[in-house]
């Protein structure tokens, strides 16, 4: 059975499954400790225990490699949104959007290391800017699945119809990432949670 | 007269201010060319004509160097907030405050290269906090000044009592900060101007 062609395939996809696991691990890692521009692949694959020459068998380039750390590794925007978007009409919509805010402040804490790193890194930003022009992907696209939310919220009365929906994400996504980035910098003197619920009043006040 | 001690120390003064300088433009054109880790003292020292163990005698490190490239060569906030202040209770405060908002884009675009390289560089980030916390500087004080330009505002009768000026404050600068660092990602839809009085009316609209 285990020589059958099915299960061999099985087996190596797995198998090309854990490597790939394994170098996205170490480059979080690597990442984490020294910075992008310390996370040379050398670091990555010792890390990993595995060769240079494997991590771009399995990545075009560092961008890539950074890329899927981003997506794959990250508490990801995605499910937040998602959450936001089922609790449409539902509940308190300041509680709702003040509980999205906090996780968006901490994704925007976490991807602060990366983001940076490559904004930082001419021929690195270069890369990563093709790279999510060709693959049609951005970190504008969740001010947009923001907007959307709000606009039903607000076709359904819940919010202020002459709030501006996009203007509004803008400003709440842009807070958190500003406050994300801040944080690294110097000491906040308010909590996450009453600073996020004030902000979002300004969105819900009418 | 040249010779008197007087004319001797301004001459020296001048001197060592002629070669600081020049020191801040060849790490500001390292930094736009290299990205910050690539904005080595070897490399400025080089451009500027100058020794290495003479950029360290003008500057304690790269922090106090590149705070000083930030502080003196890009289009400051402090000018931009200062108007703002000045037109408190005069002319269209949507107008007054979509003005700010182009200055604080243009800032930030401007400062985003350094700010994401102190960031991504672990060793350098700690050196920039502590400078910053003896200082008693700071990325959120600009928000702190709007805050006060709003709260001012609203006294005034200029603005709705119910808004947050210190939230307000902080949505504002947050979206011009995270709108110049997706410049850099990804191709924005909308021009800045349209875009920056959307985002003020969010704030003005009632």
């Amino acid at each position: 059975m285990s020589c059958a062609p099915g299960s061999v395939d099985r087996r190596s996809y797995h198998g090309r499954m854990r490597t790939r696991d394994r170098i996205i691990d170490a480059a979080e890692q690597a990442i984490r400790e020294f910075g992008i521009t310390g996370a040379t692949t050398r670091r990555i694959a010792r890390q990993a225990g595995c060769s240079e020459a494997l991590i771009y068998k399995h990545f075009s380039g560092k961008e890539e490699l950074f890329l899927a750390v981003l997506l794959e590794r990250l508490p990801a925007l995605g499910p937040a949104l998602a959450r936001l978007r089922l609790a449409t009409g539902q509940g308190d919509l300041a509680a709702n959007l003040t509980e999205f805010a906090l996780k968006a402040l901490e994704f925007y804490a976490r991807a602060a290391g990366i983001a940076s790193g490559v904004l930082a890194d001419p021929s690195l930003l270069d890369g990563f800017r093709s790279m999510l022009a060709k693959a049609d992907m951005g970190p504008h696209l969740p001010i947009q699945a923001l907007a959307g939310i709000l606009r039903d919220e607000q076709r359904g009365g819940r919010l202020d119809g002459g709030l501006d929906p996009d203007a509004a994400a803008a400003m709440l996504m842009g807070a958190c990432f500003h406050r994300a980035n801040l944080s690294y910098f110097v000491e906040l003197p308010q909590e996450d949670k009453p600073w996020a619920a004030a902000v979002v009043g300004t969105i819900v006040r009418c």
